[in-house]
């Protein structure tokens, strides 16, 4: 059994810092996705719900379970969750309560948490979501601490005036903030790949030079940027493209085995060290036992420590 | 006093024929934005906060008295409220609460409620989204319906996939979509108003496309289609290339008043009727005190009148 934390992560670092160190320290650049679907649960999580109480309390306790279960078994492979927000969301504020509870169950076992909500909004409302994340909102009755998580994705549509308030409460927190610059679906040729007139970049390739640009100057402690990309591994063509424009970016890799990527196509993402290609996967891990027949914990930790060797052994 | 209806709107008809004919009982186009700020709550609202309990129990109590002040000032004027869910959650569950509390208290007053969360996510966390939003979510310990609003904002960067599941779950749901095209802010101009190297166009002018395609054919009752658009009208002169872009598409256009825009530029949008063409304010209602010196429900009852006569003028 490899080493690894149970103590939660040092967050007076920034997040570029404290990533690189836990890569180092776990051996991994694994993400655990949760996207827990109530109807899909492990069976001994819906067996935990609670006995009484509404549909939507019972449900998020077994959501609760399942996840708390996924990252017991699957964790020990990974550096980081990343919980994706709609999931929980969708059982109300049950399922909000369910959410905070899981990443304080991950961060108490040494995992950074990537809050997956791709949120965008301007000025005030962007300031806003910072607060839910990984600020403090100041009320009449004293401070709410948001989620607390360690770094959440956004959606930079809106332009670099939307992500200003962004990185700036995020860094306040020593948070990242993980900005989509291609996605791993095959709609992101829509809008992402569109080429443009000036220059003859697409998209995508502007979005990267405006992460670049947030992003400076690295961290001198890890040479990484606490302004990150989502980089879809389906995409394997476009990562050494994307390593040449953001040299210092993190990259949040998704789309590994549901989805059709493979980790063996990533190595340009570690050019500036492991922590530089974090190997998002969800259902692959949450639902190895579907085609392995073993056991869903069993099953998933097999998953996530043959993705962990996987992408380990690249550099 | 105008005539008003106090009954929640038939949520059996499809989005936009609901929005035409409450514009035409309402005689209004004005949209309510509600983004409370816990810091900054009418006084009257924070005095009916619960007097004890956790920091979040009670601002959220405060938010929820807030937002149905407002709405009891302000809404006999508007066609429906637009929450914020940043601002909501950022209370976490409790804010969730009172998010679920609000829309409630909107509908029963029989506005529409258009939720805005700007989300866009791909296959099954899109669906996700909208399973929180406007559809039901099965559990296994049965069904647990999403927050019930009648339209949400979503954000369309990744692609026509990402926006799929979104409209299959709203029309499912007889609800709208508003899809961002052309926001109101400076930095719209960093990614939207980039010019496209094939026809010339600008990104936001191949979204508005998408939309149109998406929303096609609009309802024969009231020639409007359910998927609509965020267009900022703090860049007037582009409403008319909208409108002909999207012809049958009814326009959510945020910027009046604390943003700089006026509504007298907005006539091109009410060219296919005047549920065309919705005019979305918050803070220039919610904080008319401010300026006025009036006590704050009456100076938003007529910032909100006002608004409403302005517009409603306009065709």
């Amino acid at each position: 059994m490899r080493r690894f934390s149970h103590s939660p992560p040092d967050v007076t670092a920034p997040f570029a810092d404290r990533l690189a160190e836990l890569v180092a320290a776990r051996r991994s650049q694994i993400v655990l996705g949760l996207d827990p679907d109530p109807a899909r649960l492990w069976p001994d999580a819906v067996a935990q719900a609670p006995s009484d109480g509404s549909a939507a309390h019972r449900a998020a306790g077994a959501v609760r379970a399942h996840c708390a279960a996924l990252i017991d078994a699957a964790g020990e492979a990974c550096v980081a969750v990343k919980p994706q927000l709609a999931c929980f969301e969708r059982l109300g504020a049950e399922g909000w309560g369910a959410l905070v509870s899981t990443v304080l169950y991950a961060r108490e076992r040494g995992l950074l948490v990537i809050a997956d909500g791709k949120r965008g909004d301007i000025s005030v409302s962007a300031a806003a979501y910072t607060q839910a994340l990984v600020g403090r909102t100041p009320t009449p009755f004293g401070e709410v601490a948001g989620l607390g998580v360690d770094a959440f994705t956004a959606n930079p549509l809106l332009g670099i005036d939307s992500l200003e308030p962004i990185v700036a409460g995020a860094r306040a927190a020593h948070a990242g903030v993980f900005v989509l610059v291609r996605t791993s679906n095959p709609g992101a040729a829509d809008v992402e790949d569109l080429v443009l007139a000036e220059g003859g970049g697409t998209v995508w390739e502007h979005l990267a030079a405006i992460v670049a640009r947030l992003g400076a100057p690295p961290s001198p402690v890890s040479g990484l940027s606490d302004i990150c990309a989502v980089v879809g591994a389906t995409a394997p063509e476009h990562v050494t493209r994307m390593r040449e424009l953001m040299p210092h970016t993190p990259f949040l890799l998704p789309g590994i085995g549901a989805q059709g990527g493979r980790v063996e196509d990533l190595s340009p993402a570690f050019a500036p060290g492991r922590a530089g290609g974090l190997v998002s996967a969800s259902r692959s891990i949450a639902s190895a036992h579907e085609s392995s027949g073993a056991p869903p914990a069993d099953a998933a930790r097999a998953e996530a420590e043959r993705l962990r060797e996987a992408a380990w052994s690249l550099q």
